[in-house]
């Protein structure tokens, strides 16, 4: 679980979170989620992630003052995809200010193509921190 | 339309365009679409633009030195709300990045509610610039 | 103190973090700074911090998987201005990444003028958390 | 000389454009002055700019439906670092928004030290586009 406290510079024109934003939130919390995987790890497992569909709703607006919590769980796991569901709750409430699906493809950085999520991949994946 | 040349700052560690930077870019391409609003209708239609769902598939990377051509269409209008659909392609070629669809409520700044999208509202909205 | 995970998102083509990027690291110190000045506080003294200068030093690179630490003192107050001295180090050494002096006003949002540095606003501005 | 619009995504909290993204800002400026470096130029000399230190005036403030004009040159030109002289003005008029000195050092990606800044090199970074 991430916790992000939002700042002036987070808001746009409108004075809440900017909807760019939230991407960059979800993506810490993704880190956050992954922080599991030792650099060990990666190099020897040697893939990227890559965002092939975000499908996100804005809910409710947060603003300075304001401190979200955010969670990060395996919605779905294919071959050589994965889904994260995220979901962005004002913190210290039930109140839901986002929820995101985000679709990744696993990629050998040896080969450039999709690489199959099983082993030991597939466990750290499944996991989180 | 919409071009932007692709700069070292809207890249990640990954060397791509970030998902989230992907975000600005296609606000950059609504508010251009929007130019054609005068600071005069939007103080007399006295409205705004929230964001309440973005679903966005990322289909091939850019980098440094590519330009990319954003198209922003109406893909749907309803009573408060809209959808738009835009597309961004690597310029000079037919090459998709991203579509993605974005879709907003209009609200009242008067009363905080939803707004009915009508008359010279909805005109503004379809024409685009 | 402030501490921050360098992610990809920071990054850009140069697999650093972009210098754009430090000053947001800088702004999120500063407000965790002022983490001791209360909503209410805000309220009352009624006042908005102008930044009028940054000067930056880049002194070191860092990357995914480095943690930094910022720590921010004031080096000057002044009448209506202050400066802050702000160096951001790798965390768990003292490699120097960026140290920065950044210079505020201090409007009065009631007359939109600087403001007198003196009184409450004085001991919770040197404080900081 | 480069013009950006301002739009909402670039404002803040207080409804100005914030100081982080003037960093931005001034970067698409300098890639635009930069565009006369050719592709095949760029991987020959085999170089990367780096910012050894940014000092900014932030003069006047600007926000949505403003324009920025933003003027490039160089200030100082030394062995291996350079300085830009860079301004940001409210398009149309002479009012200043920001003045920023940007240093750098030009570092070999071959050696990873700095590289004299003479001959071809020298007249690419003095001429700009």
């Amino acid at each position: 679980m991430t916790k992000i406290a939002i700042r002036g510079y987070h808001l746009d024109a409108y004075q809440h979170v900017n909807n760019a934003r939230y991407l960059e939130f979800l993506e810490e919390a993704r880190w956050q989620y992954m922080d599991n995987i030792s650099q060990e790890a990666y190099t020897r497992l040697n893939f990227s992630f890559i965002i092939v569909n975000i499908n996100i709703n804005y809910k409710s607006s947060v603003t300075t003052g304001d401190t979200i919590r955010i969670t990060t769980e395996v919605e779905k796991i294919g071959n050589s995809s994965m889904t994260f569901k995220q979901q962005i709750f004002l913190d210290g409430t039930e109140k839901l200010v986002c929820d995101a699906s985000v679709t990744f493809v696993i990629l050998s950085n040896k080969t450039g193509k999709p690489m199959k999520i099983e082993g030991e991949l597939k466990s750290l994946l499944l996991k989180g921190k």
